[in-house]
């Protein structure tokens, strides 16, 4: 049986051939326009973006001879990930292409607040000139990152030309070059009641689930401001809910949730302070071509030595 | 008769106090609760805060003893500048001091669009999930700041700081440290083509009336974003609404007017691809605080030497 690659997100006709080109002798699906049927999912050795459902399928087949998947995203919660650890599936993420653009998601989501635009959009709508628009300067505010993985770095260095004082968090507080301050994860409590702004980029692991919750909400300080681009189950929807609620949180930024798309039963829609995104920080319009361009650099390596050379994820840290 | 001084915008009684302080000999009127009658506008050596019509009153007085006017903004437009030059009255204005603020509503009103932040408010009122939201990405883009004075140097400072790719503009082209590339005015049309953003923040002088018209913005590249901090009549509202319509601009930010308050009935308040502000992009809540310091400290200067110690203007230049 012929050995095949499934690329599951679209990509261009000419990227999708720079692939076929280099992996001569596999063949290529592409499931937006020629997708595997499931008497082929055995031949599959390669996953190029992400999908748990087509991955699951593929595990399941006692014949399967699934080598290594590559996925668009940084996160990969949403895969099979220890059966793809049982099976020595090799995995890689994308992590860090999109830290520059989410570092401007972030900064624009919050001069939008700072700046009064929100509120000038709504005026405008009503043709209304009032002068009296609550505005603040975004230089010289706290705040803390917590997840200082290379999208935090990518914020810590925008926000840093920002003139923002800012703490970076990761797991054992190492330093690295976009903080100036970088404390553990056990630090954070202590720290909270002093940030005027809390950046969520987390990844989800079995020890980041659920971190946002009533009790860690307790300790931000009053009227602060809460950005996810994280995980959306990183966080507890109805303790943020009720922080959002009570004031604690004055402002919040969310681009990730547990649920996605959101429902529209959800509650968060309606909320006041909240920014609803849906799931866009880290996109921009040239994304397929950098994906490709770690796609095809895996690639080549994986062919030459059954390696990887970028981005590849360690199961036992879950990222 | 006793010599007074006004101040014509609102600061706080502790701020009123310590003026009252410095100047023991004098007078002090506060136009919002303690407004000078006009049988006493004679009196009046010194006027801080922007106020056009009762300037104009006090030098209608035959006996007036005007000396010094201390305006609250960068802009000195609304004031009787020739009658002013006429009687050597010294005028100084706030210049520099929104400079900061300035360019992160700058920064903010770029990012909102560029992040499809705007977009995303109009869906989460409608609870609606589009994953593919416009976005692209603001480093690396072209930008042009017309009038490279000390506003134009605080949006510098930034945008360089974001990745941008800038062009400064003054009138005789003089390097400035915030820029590293900076021409002088005859350049503009020439280089207008290659600019994905431009901003305005000329002051409004008799060169600079109009300086946005037809002819002009016929130079900006298709779908180009224009932003106007300056002064609203340095741009032919006309003209302006032609290049929105047409598409040459793609997106506007509009904080400055002809007229302010904007009429309701202005066509620009309907315009696709147009932010409109009331006049906020310089606004902070510790303006006051900040613009009383400019006050004493050109009030303890004025009284010592009868001369200004920071942000004199200079009639013939116009700012």
């Amino acid at each position: 049986m012929k050995k095949s690659i499934v690329i599951t997100r679209e990509i261009k006709p000419e990227q999708v051939k720079l692939i076929q080109e280099t992996a001569k002798t596999y063949e290529v699906f592409t499931q937006w326009e020629n997708p595997i049927s499931k008497f082929a999912l055995s031949s599959v050795e390669i996953i190029l973006g992400g999908d748990g459902d087509l991955t699951r399928a593929i595990l399941n087949c006692a014949d399967n001879q699934l080598k290594w998947v590559q996925v668009h995203s940084a996160g990969i919660d949403y895969l099979p990930l220890s059966k793809m650890k049982r099976n020595s599936v090799l995995l890689s993420n994308t992590s860090g292409i999109h830290a520059e653009w989410i570092a401007e998601y972030i900064l624009g989501a919050l001069l939008m607040r700072t700046r009064g635009l929100d509120v000038a959009l709504t005026m405008q709508s009503q043709k209304k000139w009032h002068h009296q628009v609550k505005t603040s300067e975004l230089s010289g505010k706290t705040m803390m990152v917590i997840g200082a993985g290379s999208i935090g770095q990518g914020i810590g260095r925008l926000c840093n030309a920002m003139g923002l004082d800012i703490i970076g968090v990761n797991h054992d507080g190492r330093k690295t070059a976009e903080f100036s301050k970088m404390v553990s994860t056990s630090r954070v409590d202590d720290l909270l009641p002093f940030q005027d702004i809390v950046v969520n980029v987390l990844p989800l692991t079995q020890e980041t689930a659920n971190f946002f919750n009533a009790h860690r909400f307790s300790k931000f300080k009053h009227g602060s401001t809460f950005v996810n681009v994280g995980r959306g189950a990183t966080v507890l929807t109805e303790d943020l809910v009720n922080a959002i609620k009570s004031g604690v949180i004055g402002y919040s930024v969310l681009d990730v949730f547990s649920e996605e798309p959101l429902p529209d039963t959800s509650v968060l829609w309606n909320l006041p302070n909240t920014l609803i995104t849906p799931h866009i920080a880290g996109q921009v319009p040239h994304f397929k071509s950098v994906v490709t361009d770690v796609y095809l650099a895996n690639l080549k390596s994986y062919l030459e030595s059954n390696e990887l050379c970028e981005k590849q994820v360690d199961y036992n840290r879950g990222f």
